[in-house]
This record gives structure tokens, C-alpha cells and sequence, in this order.
């Protein structure tokens, strides 16, 4: 009770230094070590300022026109050692405001603040929600299914969408329904026949690592009898009730082929081809929500065109049905290697792993318990749904993570030594990242390099899959690899499971490469370790926020990520339909080269 | 605190009466007016026992193999005056129960016992639920697509269900979705050609008369964002998904043709048109879901051959769009035609109303207000989730209903008193039931007769609908009615909102007239006004419980009475399927002839 009331205190104080804009007075009041992450509130932008050098910077340029005002604390605060922390809430002068705060002695340590509503434009749910159908005799009366067929009759012919969305798997779902309830109009293409068809088409046995606690969809939960772990099929069915559902707009089998953004109207010119007809859009908006990932990265080696046997990527691998009794080389170790050789095994092949650098392997069982506690069933008993969750997730600054994430690997790794051990025992190179902070910053640094183990381990640990590790592929040859050793590995099939470029090669495609080369990369967060260069960003890059590029946006993400940026995304593009300044603090420079 | 102290130490003398079988001390604690409503706990019925005689007729059959045991108060007592009431939970012998208890001076006025689950067979959910497919490397793995492929490719052929499902409208589904849950194959055989039509086929302007909060179907509720009242064919896309999103099985375009039971196995040989192919099928059970009515009860008066014009049926109705400038003539009054009355006259005909009797009308404003308390966003905010409503609705006994039930019809006729003097003047005959009861006591005994005033009334009142109230047509003439008055109404289009027929005229037409007969009618209380002819039943006659017919049930009724009793029906089913004894007490004695 004490420590709430110093929490409630240090608000208030804030609170005045905040309307007296008095930013000296602000700055005393955090830490030495202190973090700020904003999510639109102040910067209309997702930012993490460090040190108080930075608040006072962002500070000095955003607090006249976001007038923050009554802060207050909801909730007890939550007391651990020195450290009190609490949910905290405040208004700005576009909209209600939700965060979360943590003292140390007194002092801010990290702050978390989130744009929750624009005002005059809430969301309309529960109390709010629409009436649906006036219950009113009318002559002009137009049903909902009337009015439905119409909308989906104009759109991108009649009526533009505001905001065009290029792919429509969870991203472009998760956002296009956060558009529908904030009433932008929105329109997605999706090159597959049908909705959830990007899950439908990947290999037979892909069942979701993640477990259904942290995939669930803004506004509709997966019911309490759905299955920890998705199969594949049974997500694809999911997102096609649910864009049906929320009445989503999407034009399946549709390609996007050229994109160009007009200065002076603010307008894009898009051609599509739909069903084989070439269409023109005109949005105002532009968003790539083509997964986390860009193209496949195809091996490129010499001998390519000599090799005899069947090469493949791993995006176009289906099933190992037509490799029974043939010698496969996968290419690679990280999770799609991983369930592409437990495939290619349980089909009867005979299966080699070629590992090209150490990767970060973890029993999903006891990431489940370790790494997921509070997106789990325990959490949602003890009232921590999945929203609370998200802003929990959201309140702790990225420079903070791999001290968090190290100690967790440690009580990993001790747990599992075992594990480990018949691993490395079988030729497996596995470490848990270059600083030691295991799968979930390797995932937020450069999307690849690690595997959650749903059983191909155990395969590895006896025998069942060869693993030659340190493979350096550097040709292939008729009828397999060649490695820089010296070793040639025979293979019937080649699988690559070498992953995908960022996703603004597809930008390079689609706009142009100037325009990619300028955006520069997507995710990151500038760590500095292989594969993910500084300068550090302290926020993944590009992503659910302003790029260089003007009306240019890039969702994507895992299911969890796609629903919580989601919001954030939708309420940029909100303010902008209508009118509403956004002031962006931060917004990156035009990157001269690729890094 | 107090009482919350009485109702425990109630609670455990009940306890210990029960566990020694003492029926004459269990007595003791029962008020002179008294009531048990018993779901399956003890009687394997939907049974209500009014006053002791009746309570001790039950025990003294049923506490033997009962044996419950474990009663407990969970939360706190609610006092209201001498009353305390709270929420109850034990065991018995097959599974673990819910109630709800009132003590009224200490002694119980009303008692309410649920069985919610099957010991050993709980639904699997929440920390039960699935892992889903298995995260192990497996040579035979089947995947989820493939199992679920195969499993629709085989039921009905080289699979028979348990339970065979007549009808796939909200009964249906939600009853199914409950049997999936509970490992219970089942299979439904729906007319129309895609799940939801029964909705969608209705008339153009149909949206639900209740509200959502009302409407939610197991397990997955309505989002936040759902408009408070659903239009048809928005219901209709849901259950589509619904039936997708569980997994049912469902035989769509296929009609129920002919069913016969046989004694010796106990086993349904019923025969069904598929897509205009014969099928036989041999489920164990049969369950009727065809709605909570019958068969339309078509107009079948003189001079129907010689009428001219068009006459239609009200389930046969779909818009009033041909019929702008003509003269139509509406017979009855009840939901559906004030419903068809405002869609002809939205269409521009010129509409009469054909009152046969008087109907008990309310505006839906005022029944959300005052007649939905438990089901509204207020009650949601309050922590009264629909499960916890739909438990308070049950706990009250039938019997206690009119006396509640009038005391909201005084104040709804004093609040909208304007309202029903304009009604009245414009020669609409409106009553509130014989006894004053209202629109729900409507419902329950008759399921006819009432309507939620949604916009008809407005156009009654103000003469664009016209009324002849006290109309009885005695013929058809060519171009109109005959009235018993002698007056005749000219009409184009005569469209006859009639009603249905009892629900086991379907079983008439499917299993036997004789079997039909010896069942009776479905629904309906036997309260003794006029549609709903005593003996007093206590319950809605056939529904959800064991009828004469062995292995024979009926499920039917709103969303949320097949959302509510599919759970019974479902638990029924299930012990039948796991051979676990299930005395019915008080299954009712075969029908001699109808009523």
C-alpha cells in the first residue's frame, strides 16, 4: 500500500511536470538506467528512448501538441524487492492512453506508453457496439446481406479502399479487422485461392510451435477446447471463418504487381491482376503484410544446373511422400530444416542434415513452462488474458530482453543438460546465440537460427538423421554436395531450408529498389551480431510504424505479433483517414545503401 | 455473513440426511412451498418436484444409487429479506453438479440440481484440452486434415454414428458441437444445401428479436463487436462457420425420409435422401431438431381452390418485392406477421392484418431494459457471464414463473401505457395472457401468440397497417376473405401466418403416427389456458429429457435454449454411449390419444 501510494505520488508529480512542460522537472524524476518505450501516444511512431538524454529530446519536440494529462495508476502496484511497478493510464489531446510503469527507489525505471483509442473514434464493442439493423419499418430499408454484397461488389472498382493490404495470411486478416471496426475501408490481395490457403499449402506436417494461449486473433479467442498446438490445416480454416466473420474484404488469387506512390494526390497506383484480369487500385495507403520474411533466399551454387535429383526450397516443400527410400540433403538448421527432415524421415528417406552454423535448440516442453508463463492456461486462471499479456510483453524495452532472456536460457540449459548433451553427442552444433540469450532474440534479431523442438532432436540424438555440422556447401555436383572440406554428400534430393530475404526485397519488386534500397531492411533490431548490424534501433525495424517511405508500411509477424502491432498499425492509419496530425518523432533516415 | 453461515450449516445437515438416506429429516428442511428442479443430478430427467410429497417420492427412488455427497456453498449468500441464496456444488455416484439453493426463514423454498459432468468423461478444455497432434516424430503420423478427410469420407458408410441429428439449425449444431466435445460420434442431416440456411432462408428482414447477449452459442461466444441484434443472414454465415470452426459433421441437401427402431439391438434404421441418393443409416439414437415447431400448419379452409390470387404460407414467405401496390391480406398476428405485414408494406402493398386473437406485444426496447437484466453488457460487466445467467434462469421453477413474470408486465403496461392506448385505438386487440403472465409464459405454453414490437406497431398504430381484430375467416372467396361476420376482405396475396404444428407431427410423418401419438405434443406446460391444456407438466413437455419412445429425443427451441439444454442432452446421450446406468425417474406415460 505504501509503495501505491509512492507510485500514485511519483504520477502526480509527473503529471505536473508534464503540464507545466517543464522538462527538467520530468527528467529528474527517472533513473539513471531508464527506459521510455512509446507506442504512438507521444511519438506517433514505436519508439524506446534510453537514458534521459533521449526522453528530454523527445520530450522537448512532442510535448506541446500531445498535452498529456491525468495520469493515474489502475490498479495496486505490484512490489518486487526495490522495484514497485503498475498499470498506469493518462489522456493526450488525440486520444486515451494505457501503460505501464516500474520504479526503482523511487525513480522511473522503464515507462510504457500506448495510444489506446483515438477520441471521437473508439472502437465500438460491448457497451458500444452497434445496434446492427434498425428495428424500424422502412421503405428504404437495405439489408445486411444487401449491403454486403454491394460493398464487395465496389470495392476497387467503385469505391477505393483507403488502405490496400498486400497479403491476406494473419497479418493482413488481424489488421484489415482492426480497420473494419475502426471504419477505414480496406482491401486485401491475396495471391493464394483461399483465405488461410498460406498455411493450407506449407508442409503436410506443420503443426504451430507456439502454443494457442499466444496465437489467438484480436477480438475472437480460440475456444477453450481448441488444441495447445495447431495443425496447420485447422489455422487456414480458422482464418477463413474469421475474415468471413468480420466481413473482411479480400480478393483471393490476386497478385500485386506494381505499386507507385503519387506526392502530389498522396495517392498510390497499384496494378493487380485478379483472377487473370489486370485491375488498377488507388489507395491512399500501402501496406506489405507478406509475412515476417521476404522471398526465398534460392541456393545459388555452381553445378546448380548439372545436379540430377530434385531441388527444392523449403517454401515449395509439401510432403516426403515422393522421397520414400531416396538420400535427402536439407541445407540448413533452423525450424523449417528441423520439421522438413522429421518429414522427409517419417516418409522412409534417408536423411542428412547439413548445418552451416550452430543453432538454438529448445525442448517445447520446457519453453512452454519457462518461456510461456503468462500467455498460458495458469495465466488466464490467475486473470492475465492475452491483452494483459501483450502489454506486458510491450513494457519491457529491448535493451533489456537478453539479460532477461540469458537468465532464462540458464535455468534452460541446466534443466535440459541431458538433452544437450546427446545432442552435441551426435554431431549437433547448438549454442544459445552469440551472447548467450537464447531463441527468442535470435527470433527478434534476424528471424532465423533457431528450432523449437517438436521431435526431430530426438531423431538426431539417435542416429535416425545425419547431421554433418560445419557444413560449408559450396557446389553441388550430378548427384549431390560438394562441401568446402572437401566431402561430397550424395543426394537423391535437395531440400533448402535457407530461408528468406527481408521483406523489402519484396518493395523491390513491387515499387522499386530505390524505394527498397532507401527503406533499407526489415526486423532487426540493430544488435550488432551476425546477421542483425547496429547501429542499434532499440525496436525492430520498419515494422507497424513509419518508413522513409511516405503511406508505406510493413505488417507482419508471427500470429501473436500480427495481433497486438496490429492495433497500433490500424490506429496510425486511422488518424491519418481522418485528419487527425501525427507528428512522427524519430522517423528513420533514407538509408543510402543496404546494409 | 450470518447467512452465509445458515446456508452452509443447511447445507451440511442436507448432506448428512442424504448420505444416511433419511428421507423424513431431508423433508425437514424443505419449506412447505417447495420446489426441486433436477437436471439429471438424480431423476436422469428434467424434472421439476413440487412441494415434499413429491421431493420424498423421488428420493425414496432415486438416493440409493445416487449417493451424493460433498454439498458445498460456492461464494458468498445473496440475501434479499428473509431470503439467502447461493450457488451449490457435489457429487454423485456418475459426475460432478451444479445448483442453486434459496432458504426462505432457513427452510428451502426452491433447490436446483445440474449434473455438469460425467466423472471420467469430462469435456476436455482449458487445462484439459488437447495438445492436438503430437509433437514426436512418428512414421504413421495421420494429420489433422487427413484424419478429419477420412473421418467425413466414412461416417454414415463405413462408420455409423451414435447419435443421428434431424435438422441442422441452431438445435443441431449447438447439440453436436456439445456430443464432438464429449467424444460422441454424431451425424446431422440437414435439408437445406449450406449450414445456416434455415436463417438465410427466411424473409428478407429478418433480424433477431432478442439481443446477443442472449444468443451466444457454446462455447465460442459472439465477439465484442457483434451488433446487438443479428440480421438472418449474418446468423446464418455464423453458424456456417461455427459448424467449420467445431469440426461437425454435417450431411447438407439430405432429407430425413423414414425411421423405424428395433427393440432386439437398440438400434434406428433410418433412411435419408443425400444429395438425391438413398442412404441407410443404423445411428442408436435419433434426435429431432427440427425447430422448436412442427410442420406450418397450412391454411386448409373453403374456397382455397377458387382464390385467385396468391397464397402463400409464412415459412414460405420471402419479400414482399411482388407484391408492391397489391392488396394483401395477413392472417394472424403474431411475430411472423407483424414481421410480413412491415416487409409488404416496406415493399409498398397495401396490407391488412387479420387478428384472430389477441397478442401480447411488448417494445423491444422495453424488454431489453427491464426483461433482460441478466443478459445485457451491465450483467456482463457484473461478472453474470451467459453461463451464470442461463444458471439463474433455470433455478427458478416453472411453477414460480407468472407471479415474476406479472409483476414485469405491470410495470412494463404502466411504463408504456401511451404505447398500448394507440395500440388499442388504432383496433389492435392486445392482452397480456389469461392470467397476465406475458409474452414469455406465451412462449413457453404455446410458442405463439406474441411479438417484440421491432417497428409493426408503430405502422399499426398510425393506420398504415391495417387490423380487423376478432377476424375469423371461415372461407376463400376468388378475390378475397370471407369473415364469420359476413364482412369480406379483397385481397391479391393472402399470406398466413398460422403457425406450426407440434414438433412429433414430424415424427408422425417419419417414424409412425402411432409412435407420434403415444409421445404427444412437444413444449408447452400444461398450465391449462387455452393451447396449452393441463395436466400441469412442471416442465415443457418432451423436450431434452427421455420420452415414451426409446432412444427417440427432441431438441429444440432459440439459441438459447439449444444453447443451454444441448449440454443435457448431450451428457444423456453420452452415459448412454459409455453404458452408464441412467433410471429415469418420472418418464412419462405414453400419450392414449392426443391432446
Amino acid at each position: 500500500m505504501k509503495d501505491t501510494t509512492q507510485l500514485c505520488d511519483w504520477l502526480e508529480v509527473f503529471d505536473q511536470a508534464l503540464s507545466k512542460q517543464d522538462v527538467s522537472a520530468v527528467q529528474s524524476l527517472f533513473a539513471d538506467d531508464c527506459y521510455w518505450r512509446d507506442l504512438l501516444a507521444f511519438t506517433w511512431n514505436i519508439k524506446t528512448m534510453e537514458g534521459r538524454p533521449e526522453i528530454v529530446a523527445m520530450l522537448s519536440e512532442t510535448l506541446a501538441h500531445t498535452t498529456p494529462r491525468g495520469w493515474h495508476a489502475t490498479g495496486q502496484a505490484e512490489i518486487a524487492g526495490n522495484n514497485a511497478s503498475s498499470w498506469i493510464a493518462f489522456e493526450t489531446a488525440t486520444g486515451r492512453c494505457k501503460g505501464r510503469i516500474t520504479l526503482v527507489d523511487g525513480k522511473c525505471h522503464t515507462l510504457m506508453t500506448a495510444l489506446e483509442d483515438l477520441h471521437g473514434h473508439e472502437e465500438p464493442r460491448g457497451q458500444t457496439r452497434s445496434k446492427g439493423l434498425t428495428h424500424r419499418a422502412d421503405r428504404q430499408r437495405r439489408t445486411w446481406s444487401e449491403l454486403r454484397s454491394e460493398e464487395t461488389r465496389r470495392i476497387g472498382y467503385e469505391d477505393q479502399p483507403y488502405v490496400l493490404i498486400v497479403g491476406g495470411g494473419q497479418g493482413g486478416i488481424a489488421l484489415s479487422a482492426r480497420l473494419r471496426q475502426l471504419g477505414v475501408p480496406a482491401l486485401i490481395v491475396e495471391k493464394n485461392a483461399r483465405a488461410g490457403d498460406s498455411w493450407r499449402n506449407r508442409y503436410r506436417s506443420l503443426v504451430l510451435h507456439d502454443p494457442v494461449w499466444y496465437d489467438h486473433l484480436p477480438y475472437l479467442e480460440f475456444p477453450q477446447n481448441w488444441p495447445v498446438f495447431t495443425p496447420k490445416d485447422k489455422l487456414g480454416d480458422w482464418l477463413e471463418a474469421y475474415a468471413k466473420i468480420f466481413e473482411l474484404e479480400i480478393w483471393q488469387s490476386t497478385s500485386c504487381d506494381k505499386a507507385s506512390f503519387d506526392d502530389q494526390t498522396g495517392t498510390w497506383t497499384v496494378e493487380v491482376t485478379r483472377e487473370g484480369e489486370p485491375v488498377t487500385l488507388h489507395p491512399k495507403q500501402l501496406v506489405f503484410a507478406t509475412g515476417a520474411y521476404g522471398p526465398p533466399r534460392e541456393i545459388d551454387l555452381p553445378g546448380v544446373q548439372d545436379f540430377a535429383g530434385t531441388l527444392i526450397h523449403s517454401s515449395a516443400y509439401q510432403s516426403g511422400e515422393a522421397f520414400a527410400g531416396k538420400t535427402c540433403a536439407v541445407i540448413g538448421a533452423a525450424s523449417s530444416a528441423h520439421d522438413v527432415c522429421v518429414d522427409l524421415w517419417e516418409a522412409g528417406a534417408n536423411v542428412t542434415m547439413l548445418q552451416r552454423s550452430p543453432s538454438v535448440v529448445v525442448r517445447s516442453e520446457t519453453l512452454m513452462e519457462l518461456g510461456f508463463e503468462i500467455y498460458s492456461e495458469d495465466a488466464v486462471a490467475q486473470g492475465i488474458t492475452v491483452d494483459v499479456a501483450d502489454m506486458l510483453s510491450a513494457s519491457v524495452p529491448y535493451a533489456l530482453f537478453p539479460d532477461q532472456q540469458r537468465a532464462l536460457y540458464q535455468e534452460i540449459r541446466e534443466r535440459d543438460a541431458a538433452f544437450y548433451d546427446r545432442l552435441g553427442a551426435a554431431g549437433f552444433a547448438f549454442d544459445f546465440g552469440e551472447d548467450d540469450s537464447g531463441l527468442m532474440m535470435k527470433a527478434l534479431r534476424t528471424a532465423s537460427g533457431y528450432y523449437i523442438d517438436v521431435g526431430a532432436s530426438e531423431l538426431i540424438a539417435n542416429g535416425e538423421i545425419k547431421v554433418v555440422s560445419g557444413a560449408d556447401v559450396v557446389a553441388l555436383t550430378p548427384d549431390g554436395l560438394q562441401l568446402g572440406d572437401g566431402q561430397t554428400v550424395p543426394a537423391d534430393v535437395v531440400i533448402a531450408c535457407t530461408g528468406y530475404q527481408s521483406m523489402n526485397e519484396i518493395v523491390a519488386g513491387i515499387v522499386s529498389p530505390e524505394v527498397a534500397t532507401a527503406i533499407g531492411p526489415c526486423w532487426g533490431l540493430g544488435s550488432g551480431v551476425k546477421g542483425d548490424p547496429g547501429p542499434w534501433q532499440g525496436e525492430l525495424r520498419n515494422m507497424w510504424k513509419p518508413t522513409v517511405a511516405e503511406n508505406l508500411w510493413f505488417h507482419g509477424g508471427n500470429l501473436a505479433l500480427s495481433r497486438f502491432y496490429s492495433r497500433f498499425l490500424a490506429l496510425q492509419l486511422k488518424a491519418r483517414m481522418e485528419g487527425i496530425e501525427t507528428p512522427v518523432y524519430g522517423r528513420p533516415d533514407p538509408v543510402q545503401s543496404g546494409l
